[in-house]
């Protein structure tokens, strides 16, 4: 059932030295900023060719990423997302397989507009997993 | 600089149960194991069509992933590589920069057979980063 992976979400303090750090000293091509304030998060992508990688700085009080960067105050990796082609059914085999599903369980729009879900770092070696259908 | 996106390494404590959670749950192809002795680790691949998630066990007594498992007992997301196309040339623009590289410097062998370096985390927001020269 696993597709591409989509990208590898970076969680960053500070994203336009993040953005300095990936456009001018590694040459890559990045993004502008994207304010999702639904999401908690600004987000820029960084586009590799085969896939992305997505840097996401907290936005507003209730930020999903400001418990990460408490423990890891210098940024780090924070998800890696995986594409589906359809959530619904991976999500129903998944919990069928004992796998926890995170919040309510019912798909979100994501920062491409498109429905994801994420799964429990216990149940995946420690590893945040969103899904995405594409 | 900065070509596609080679792998996301994962370290896990236990290979056989990451390579079932994989294989069994979410129905990825994975490699069989391999073991690189000179690296202190075991690996496989998820093959995701576009890019890898390689799975890391620790092997042997002075592996280079048993620390961050003390730090990391159920695993976590261990580093991203990139692929470049001339790893020395690369080295020096970021050694110019003001970029760490880790051990001595000098490229070494990967998992592939190809000449790998590493970035020090803290140049890159927390993430730790490999260079392969494809």
């Amino acid at each position: 059932m696993l597709g591409r992976l989509n990208h590898v979400a970076i969680a960053v303090p500070d994203l336009a030295a993040a953005v300095a750090v990936y456009r001018n000293t590694l040459g890559a091509r990045v993004t502008e900023p994207q304010a999702l304030p639904d999401h908690g998060v600004t987000v820029v992508f960084i586009e590799l060719g085969n896939t992305k990688i997505e840097l996401l700085e907290p936005l507003g009080a209730d930020s999903t990423i400001a418990g990460f960067l408490v423990k890891n105050p210098a940024g780090g990796m924070h998800h890696v997302c995986y594409e589906v082609d359809d959530i619904l059914a991976t999500r129903d085999q998944l919990k069928a397989a004992g796998t926890r599903i995170l919040g309510d369980g019912e798909p979100k729009i994501g920062a491409h507009g498109k429905p994801v879900l994420f799964l429990h770092p216990k149940d995946f070696q420690g590893t945040l997993v969103e899904l995405e259908q594409v």
